[in-house]
C-alpha cells in the first residue's frame, strides 16, 4: 500500500521522492500572503519609494533570493532550476495590510509551489524585520497557493 | 532627523544597523503561527508518529535549521549566535489546524525575534510540503511575535 | 598526455571537468557506512522511535539535506539535480553498530557517487552528534561506494 | 527525568540545547580518519605536489571550509566562531592509506568536536572525489574523536 | 622560522590562523571600487530611482548579504559577527563610472577588511549583472582597502 | 514599452527574468581581472608552489566554488548547471601583478558571464586575503568579460 503522504515510503520513512520518470513540463505556481500592521506603519512603507527607504524593493529581493534557496530550507524538496520569479504587491488600506503575490516557473520534473510559498514567506518576514522598530505587533497571514499549472495534476486553482 | 525605520539611514539608504555599542544581554523571543488543513490531513499527521511518517518531527528540524539561516534569508539581519532553539506543536482539532511555537535565545547585542519568526515560517512551510499531495489548499496564518525579552526595549508581550 | 586524475589538467591544475559533451543518462549510486558504539548507546537509539527522541529520523533528514549540498562541500563536484534520495538503516546488534545506506539518482551528465557518499557521512556524523553526550568514543567506518549505474563506465559493483 | 540524549527534551522532542549558561572557555578538539586505496592511487597522490595536481592541498581547503559549515550540516549543532582550524596528513604506505587529522579551536560556550569530525569527513570525501576516476573502491574509515579540551567535561583523550 | 604569509604554517600548509589569543577590539574597515560604463548606461542607472528600476538599491543589498558570506567565499577567512555594514555610492559623470564604498565593523578578534572588500565586489558585480543587457563592456576596477582600524596593527590608511 | 534593463519589468520592479522560452544552447564565457602588488609579495607567491604555501592553488579553488554560488550572490541571477569551470593565471612581472582568467560553460537557457566574473572576483579576493599580512595596499582591477558564446546574442568578443 502506498503512503498517501508521498514524502514517506511504505514504512513511514522520509525520502526525497523519485521524480526521475516524471515528464519535463512547463510548471507555474502562484502563491500569496499578507502582513497586517498599524496604519502609521503602512504610511511609512508607502512613503518609502521617495525618501525614507524602499521597504518593498528590499522585500522583493528577499523573496527572489529565498525562492532560489527553497530546497535548502524545506528538507524534502528537490533542487529546481527556476526559469522565472516575479513578485508583486498590493496595498489594502482598509485592512492596513500589504499583500505579496509571487509567481514561479520552471520547465522540469516537479512543481514549483514550494518555491512560490517560500518566497512569499521570506518577503513578508523581511517587511516585518524592516518595520519592527516601529510596530512589533504586525501579523503575517493567509499564505497559500493560488494556482498551479503543469505536471500530472494539471491546472489547479484555489477555491475562493 | 533619524529615520523611524532604523534599517534605513537619514537618506533612506538601507544599511545593516550599527549594534556595536549595544549591551550584550540575555535575549529571548517567542513566536508562533499555524497551518489550517482538512480534517483528514490532520488525522494523517497525527497518525504519523507511529507508521505513516513523522511530519512534525521533520518540520521541527526544518525550523531549527532555518533559525540558523535567518541572516542569510532576511537581508538586513545581523548574524547571531543562537544559544537555544526550541519548537513545540499544539493541535487544534476544532479548527483542524496545527500551531507551531518557537523559542530562540542568545546572549548578544541584538534581538532574536527574526530567528523565531523565520523558524515558525519554515516549520509551517515544511508541513505544507509534506502534506500537499493530499491537501493543496492548506493555509498558513497568524505568524507573529508573542514575547521578547532582553535589550533596551525590555520585556514585551503581544496583546491578545 | 592526459592526467589520470581527471580533476587536474595536463599541467596539474585543478579544474571542474568539462562534462558538456557527456550523455544525459539515468544515473544511480548506492553508498554505505556504519558507526560503532557502546551497546547502551545502541539501546538508547533503538528505543528512540517511541519516547526518547528519534535519532535515526533526524539523521535521515541530515543525509538528504547533505546530498543536496554536495557540490558546495566537495570543491570540484558539479552541481547536480538529484531526482531521488533514499536512506535506510540496519542495526547490527552483534557489532553494536548502525549501518546507513543511501541511494541517489539523477538523469544527467555526471554520476551521483559523491552525493551518496556525502549523505552517508552526514548521516553518521549526525548520529555521533546526537549521542556524543553519552558515548564520545563512537567510530565511523567503512564509508564506501557499493554500486553505480549509468554513464560511460556502466554498471559497477564493489567487490565484497 | 532528563533525557540521556541531551539533544532531546523530556518528551523526546529534538531541540538545539540551551547553552546560554555555559561558561566561555577555550575549547579544542582533535579528530582523525583515513582513506584506504590502491598503492597506485597513493603513488599518484604523493607525486601530486610536483606536477600531477595537489590532491591533499585541495582536500585541506575542503576540510577548512566544511568545518565552518558544520552547524548547517548537522541539524542540532550550534553555530560556533572557530578561532583556528588546522589539517595535517600522514601517509601509511604499508596500509596504502592517507590519514587526516584536524584540530579545531574556539573560545565559547560549547565544544568543537563536530567541527573537527565534519572537517575530517569532508577532507576524505574530497580525496575520494579527486581519485575516483582511477580507484572507485577506496574506503573511508576510522573517523573518530581523539581528544577534547575545555568545558565542563574537561580533558578527554580517546583510549587506544 | 614563521611564514610571512600567515595563512600558511612553517611547512607551507594552509590553515585558518589561530586568533584565539588576540584581543577583542573594535575593528573597522573601509574599502571601495568602481565600475566604468557607457554614458548611456550611467544615465539609465541614474534614472532608476524613479521608474526604470533601482539598480543601486539592489546592488546595496547584494553588498550587505555578500559581506555576511565572506567566510564561505574566502577559504581561510574566520567567521565574524559583523555589527555594522554600510554601503554608499558616488557617481563620477566625467569618467562615466559608479564608485562603491563599504564600511564594515565588528568587536572581535580579527579584522573585517575581507568583508568590506567582498561586499564591494558583490556590489559591482550586481551592477554589471543588471546592466549587461545594454552594456557588456563595463569594467570593474580599483577594488582596494582604504582604511582599517583596530587590532594590533592599529590605524592604517591607504596612500593616495 | 519594455525596459532596456531587462532585470526590471515595465513598472521598474525587479524580477528574475523569464528564460523559459529561450533555447538550450552551449554557452561559454571568459572573464579576467588582475591584482597588483609589491614586487616582494609577487616573489612570495611565485615561490609558493615549493615551500611557502600555494596561494594560487587555493585561489583557484575559491574561484571554482564561487562560480557555483553565483546565483546566491547576485540577486537576479538564475541558478545554472555549470558543466565546466577552468581557471588560469598569468604573472606580469613588469607590472608586478597576477592576472586570473576564468572560463565557464553550460548547456542551458541563459549565459554564464556572471559565473565567470564572480569566479574571477573571488579568486583575486582570495589572493588579497592570503597576502594581506605582508601587503595591505594590493589593488584588484580590470575585471571584465572577454568573450561570450551561445544564445541569441551569439559570439561576442571584447574590444581591446
Amino acid at each position: 500500500m502506498t503512503n498517501p503522504l508521498t514524502h514517506f515510503d511504505q514504512h513511514g520513512q522520509a525520502h526525497m521522492v523519485d521524480i526521475g520518470e516524471k515528464a519535463e513540463t512547463h510548471r507555474i505556481a502562484i502563491a500569496s500572503g499578507h502582513i497586517s500592521m498599524l496604519p502609521a506603519t503602512l504610511a511609512l512603507i508607502q512613503s518609502g519609494t521617495s525618501k525614507k527607504g524602499d521597504v518593498l524593493g528590499i522585500a522583493r529581493i528577499a523573496a527572489i533570493q529565498a525562492a532560489k534557496k527553497t530546497s535548502d530550507l524545506i528538507p524534502l524538496c528537490h533542487p529546481i532550476f527556476l526559469t522565472r520569479i516575479a513578485v508583486s504587491f498590493d496595498v489594502d488600506e482598509a485592512l492596513s495590510s500589504i499583500n505579496c503575490t509571487v509567481t514561479t516557473e520552471t520547465y522540469g520534473k516537479t512543481g514549483v509551489e514550494m518555491e512560490a510559498l517560500t518566497a512569499v514567506s521570506a518577503c513578508l518576514l523581511t517587511i516585518y524585520d524592516m518595520c519592527k522598530a516601529v510596530d512589533r505587533g504586525m501579523v503575517i497571514a493567509d499564505i497559500k497557493l493560488l494556482e498551479k499549472q503543469g505536471g500530472k495534476s494539471g491546472h489547479w486553482i484555489a477555491e475562493k
